[in-house]
């Protein structure tokens, strides 16, 4: 028992044979169970599913028993879990599990960690060796800092000299970090690992399993594959967004019109909204003289409606 | 959609027909999802399982990944199991999921919800009808109250007569409180179903399905098997041991050795325990002369040696 | 030490001494300490405020560690509590704790513990007697059940006379089942605790101590103070409403224009709504003929929009 | 608004004026809120405490609500406060709230966030720029990596010229990667911070706030109290030690008692262990011949009853 580890993902990819079961079984998930349905992410991430429990039909049946709603064919199914999520029933969501394995720069796994409400099993660096792998963006997602969005980036990048330079600078000194963390952990010097690692870049990949029921998968979708989101982030939300196409495509459109695409009106927007389209004034009531909106909320507002802010 | 509510648990026992998959399959947890394999509880109760994810190959499939542990033989992976849960490294168990529908009364529902880290959906008397069936206990069942224990019941009871007039009067009043609850709920009345119900008994049934992960599903089993625990509610958690030995049977049998038959000595007791432990003494030491522990201390030391406290 | 329960609820009234405190301090909050403060509920029950940590202060401090954000003056402040408020920056909210004392009927109780995230020390019937009281409602809160909306009442009443025959009966097997429970208590019986009280209606009060963070409070209140909650439960939230307003100012005014006053429009509802707004159709476009919304939601898209659906 | 970021800590430390207050005061907590009481951390990070909520008072009020138990006098009160944690009653102690300012580095940072039950707001690099600080340990820290214990260090450590050599090495490339990331944020190239961060290593500095419950703390300090712990994480764990000691000394006394000294035994463990406390075997039954336990068992069984492993 407990010899030396396994490589990090070492024989983590083979496929279980094919076994019965009675519980519900989603097509489109099995065939993302399959190693070569392991999505590639980032330069040197991915994300595959490694299990799921329930699908859309697991929440209809929540739903009979918790509202006492029966439903007889599929089309009333999805006007059902459509119902549910307009109106915040979302327990009915938590009866669905999936399990992701997703490896992933250190510097987004510490965002994600942030959601609470999922389980976690990361690789360790106090027990293991990390593998050599740090994230470097391409050359053109290297742009300005925004000047208006505090947390974003600008649109303004960087001739394809300039990001060169500045990609090798960090590129130069992750790998300087990494050799000093070689000799550290080689057998010579044997340092104890959980201090070996310490300079070890942010960009260092790891590895984790991940799993979550679907109420609390949406709310992480929602703030993650949201453009305010870091690009490193969105990314991998990106793809979690299609496997639960694949899997609970239902509850997928309902979460793409009513989580998604869906915009909420303050209540002192609605007020100059519902004002607006009042036949004598409809559509021509302007915006900007309107009353009980900061400046920074009228831009805002604007947007929502359409008008360049 | 959304026509009239069905009975309580109607069509909800049927199987689904077997199907293919790539995910861990337990063929003893298969058969728990018969039909047949419906647990009846108490009077009018039962426990039945929805679904699963994961089994013990999922636990230490998590453990190599986070601890970087390799295992190569089924006896490896027990070793691993209980290494795992006797130094609390807990999170490779979230890794597994299972879903039970319950029918319980009230009162130990209430006790049941405290447990928070659930997922739960309830069959809500605001929507829909409640069924006129409300738990009565057995006549050995009725006991006086502990004078020592603050919460339990001593190993007094009743005759049969005192115990048989004693339910009538339970009995009575809790059918008294359904004759007026169809009458609120009737179609000449046809009172708000949400006030209706106010008048029912604590010991009417509700239905849900619960859903949790193994890892605080082991917690609530060991505060809910516990021999502290009402009776109504042990009987529910050791049929879901039941189920977790068919299960994940390494688990199980980690759980029983390092939960449920461990006994935790405190700071002062190991003090004393390690000097009746010492060669010139072994054994011998009175601990009723051992200082250090309160009264109510020596006795529950007493007892976990083994002595008549 | 464990000497016979107190009285529900006795000596629990009185007021600590003034002490000096460098900690953030709210006089409206201070008041509401004051035992002449507590808040009288339905016919039994009530709400009082324990004690309470932070405040709109708390929640700028922590917005400036997590997001760099300075402010200057106490109108910043608000601008800031705005801003993180519409854009679910709901972690700043979490700096700030209250502990409410509730005395509630327990189908109330039932329905507010499904909030997973707050801390609860219940009264328990197990250890002590419970004491003779449970909720009764007015004559004019007694409606029928409503056609439409599958969880809640019409407008419907009925005459005095009836509602006065209604209550009545629901009155006598209430109390019946508390003088079975008095019997089964006394000295005499003496029965355990635990089963004499299954018998008790659940409109019986219990009480506890309920510590939430203002973001949960938040997400409670908007559910509970909601027009779809029960009656019973949304006076309850809307005295914590009134609670919050008196200890957080700014983050009550941020809540009300941006939970309980806003309005989200799906994905298709959006659609609709822009094209009303543009100048050419203004408010005359037809919502009646609008393609990709379901009946049902056709008429809550124009509701939301103040046409009567 | 939201005018230039503040360095990370500025302001922070100021006192607030003292004020009145009707709510639960704990002198020594006071004192604690002093600047001058924040304490110092390994070589660059600190502990203060911001905030708190209740004390021993509030265990002891939340144990007569829920389990009806009454105390009188102050030694009444620590019976029942060691009675609650002995018995694992542990809802009184999430009565108490507290809020620390951590300043860490992000490799224990990584560790710390795992405890998912508290609030944090954690210093942003996506908006602020990131003091130039990292941890270097010192030179009698450094230790070869442990040969049996997968996690942890060995005693042997190095000479000074050697450990001195390896610092330099890890000190350089950090440096180096703090130049670079000077050079990334500076007013001439001015990259979107959010990737300018990436390179740093994970000893870099961060700051966030974290409130948790008692009763969470208590889970928490257990674990990173524990020699098992890395050293790093250790420290701070020891110093809230010694806060919850100043703030409830009551709780922290049983928490030493019934769970830093306490000692858990398995089932097959108390089966030895009674026989050995029998009269005719006591202390003499020679526990290498034991059966039912693994190598790997037997040698922690022997550390528990104080025998050398």
């Amino acid at each position: 028992m407990m010899d030396s580890a396994p490589e990090a993902g070492e024989e983590m990819f083979e496929v279980r044979d094919l076994a019965m079961t009675h519980r519900i079984t989603v097509d489109a998930m099995e065939r993302l169970l399959l190693p070569e349905n392991v999505v590639p992410m980032l330069d040197h991430g991915f994300i595959r599913v490694m299990d799921y429990m329930g699908g859309d039909e697991a929440v209809v049946q929540a739903a009979r028993v918790s509202y006492g709603i029966g439903t007889k064919t599929p089309s009333d199914d999805e006007a059902l879990i459509r119902y549910l999520l307009r109106h915040w029933h979302t327990t009915p969501f938590e009866m669905c599990e999936v399990k992701f394995h997703v490896k992933l720069p250190i510097f987004v796994a510490r965002q994600w960690i942030r959601h609470r409400t999922a389980n976690v099993n990361e690789y360790s660096a106090r027990y293991s060796i990390v593998k050599d792998e740090f994230f470097m963006p391409e050359h053109d997602r290297l742009k300005r800092q925004s000047t208006t969005n505090r947390q974003g980036s600008s649109s303004e990048g960087y001739s394809d000299e300039i990001a060169e330079q500045l990609l090798r600078g960090l590129s130069d000194t992750s790998k300087a970090a990494f050799d000093i963390y070689a000799l550290l952990v080689s057998d010579e010097v044997d340092l104890t690992r959980e201090l070996a690692r310490i300079g070890l870049p942010l960009s260092t990949y790891t590895e984790w399993y991940w799993k979550i029921d679907v109420h609390n998968l949406m709310h992480f979708l929602r703030l993650r594959a949201d453009p305010h989101a870091q690009e490193e982030i969105r990314v991998y939300a990106k793809v979690m967004c299609e496997v639960l196409e694949a899997w609970m495509p239902m509850t997928m459109r309902a979460f793409v019109d009513y989580r998604l695409n869906a915009v909420t009106f303050s209540g002192p927007e609605m007020r100059i909204l519902l004002e607006m389209l009042e036949p004598e004034f409809g559509g021509f009531v302007n915006p900007d003289h309107m009353d009980g909106l900061s400046k920074r909320e009228l831009a805002e507002f604007k947007r929502k409606i359409g008008l360049a802010a």
